[in-house]
């Protein structure tokens, strides 16, 4: 009998959820649903590592990114939808596993210096620790795959080190997390910059269609092109890459490529189009979107209940890291 | 109407207690019960920091310390004797403080360097995050006093420096806890050195009368002195140092010291009397501990029963903390 792997994955809850995250991961997320039994996480508590100055956003992001969710197809009868912060064992598990791992280790982190400068200040302990509890996400849960851009392989191996660290001083408990690269390559912002809410360079799943039309009408273009009849470059062009990723005639998005080429059609034709089939693409999340949101008790409940399902797997294994580290003799406390 | 302050100190389990705990902190416990509301933690988790590599230690320890505890007169009916690793609070809470104080700031920690050069490692996450987990433990009972010797006073201004921070930020939540500093001063080790069981320099409260008269007998002392009949010095020698600890009738200590520096008594003699002084002085504290270790189930029940009533104490700050911080919207997992 076959055993389904088990995937860890989440998102900070830092705002609505845009086409990057869509085409990025969402609907990776979506087909994996099939072949792996799959924790979700609503990562709240790795939010503050960034942004503890706001409590009154928080709320409300986790609102915004569990309708997004379930709005691309994340479906809370198969996959459990966890809030990080209503289970204490995040919190444990990274306690106990910060034992196990040395500063200088976690100063190596790429992530770790280059956050620190982009954000002007000087680390928090928390921005040092962010690897670790990213890493008893995962244990937690007794995971063994975990989906990841190139640029989250480094942190994947922090995990990796920490389960081989906890299985040779004790005893074999956790698996090795694989890491399952992603095929899609990442969508740039509508600015050609990398995108990022808060460049202001998105288009959320939740905006309206006149919005998007309003973003793709301004997007970036070839700098190079003056004239509609000048020849235009493809490669590098965010108009290009959204048509390639959104536009589901590819013969026309090839057509257009060639005329683009060879200055035989306009930006404004083009991101006429772009808009639409986005706002195609879109329109049934939007939908269901719509229908989610205006019942956030139900959202509410589905959150609850996915975090209530995850809460025995997470005793579970705190139980069992506290008795092999020593912990806890016959304290049980209800 | 007087309303009692509220104390959280506590011990890490790492081993029987001694005679440098008893005069230097047990007993001044013992009085605090009478006016403040007591929170005495087991912390368990603080173990780890030095040695995770003893799994099979921690639990005995465990219940070393909580005899040792009750034999000298903690009372679980008035105090609440709590376990630290049972109550997720105090990781939880400590990741929370995490976020509000930068790694720069817990290396300037006085005891961080030590302990890592003392330990010959390269410092753990934990070893650094030591005194905010020490800021978790007082905080998340709302202690509003902590008996400190000098040397843990820069651990307590993290402590209130971290309440300032998060009433500054959120708003009024925690008291800034106040150091009660004890007049005891520290009793020196058998061989002169620093107290400590690792150095096997301290007469444990469960040693018997016999191990202790031959701890006594081997004790350091003047070390100028030849013969019997040489003058001695009585400052700095530790003969002298227990006979005012332990010894109840002051006259013949005031006796001693003068014969000491004439020349006029040998080392055997004192120690000898101090062997019995010290076995006098303890007896009452070994019946009783005698007693209570012969009760394991009873031990568990008291750790299980101040472990339960600390609880909802724990719980309540931490669902005022999450709620200020913005996490947990309105998730209750039961």
């Amino acid at each position: 009998m076959e055993t389904k792997g088990r995937i860890l994955t989440g998102h900070r809850p830092t705002g609505p959820r845009h086409i990057g995250h869509l085409v990025g991961t969402l609907e990776n997320w979506v087909r994996l649903q099939d072949s792996f039994e799959c924790y979700f996480l609503i990562a709240d508590l790795h939010v503050l590592t960034t942004d503890f100055e706001h409590p009154e956003r928080i709320g409300g992001n986790v609102i915004e990114v569990l309708a997004d969710w379930l709005a691309v197809g994340i479906d809370p009868q198969r996959a459990r939808i966890v809030l990080q912060s209503a289970i204490p064992g995040h919190a444990e598990l990274s306690l106990l596993l910060g034992m196990l791992v040395t500063v200088a280790r976690l100063t190596r982190v790429p992530a770790y210096k280059e956050q620190a400068q982009a954000l002007h200040i000087r680390p928090s302990l928390g921005l040092l620790s962010y690897p670790v509890l990213q890493s008893a996400d995962i244990l937690l849960y007794m995971a063994d795959t975990v989906p990841v851009g190139e640029d989250q392989l480094p942190h994947l191996e922090l995990s990796r080190e920490l389960a081989r660290r906890f299985n040779q001083l004790y005893a074999p408990t956790f698996p090795e997390p694989q890491g399952l690269l992603s095929t899609t390559p990442r969508l740039i912002g509508t600015d050609n910059r990398t995108m990022h809410t808060s460049y202001g360079n998105t288009i959320a799943l939740r905006d309206t269609p006149e919005e998007t039309t309003l973003k793709v009408m301004n997007m970036y273009t070839d700098p190079t092109r003056i004239h509609a009849n000048d020849p235009g470059h493809v490669e590098g062009n965010p108009v290009f890459e959204y048509h390639d990723a959104f536009n589901p005639n590819k013969e026309e998005v090839e057509e257009y490529k060639l005329r683009y080429r060879n200055g035989k059609i306009g930006d404004v034709e083009l991101k006429r189009r772009l808009a639409h089939v986005i706002n195609e693409y879109l329109m049934p999340i939007r939908q269901r979107r719509a229908e989610i949101i205006a019942r956030p008790s139900d959202l509410m409940d589905i959150l609850q209940a996915g975090t209530q399902a995850a809460r025995p797997v997470a005793q579970a294994t705190m139980e069992t890291v506290k008795t092999k580290i020593g912990l806890n003799p016959a304290i049980q406390v209800s």
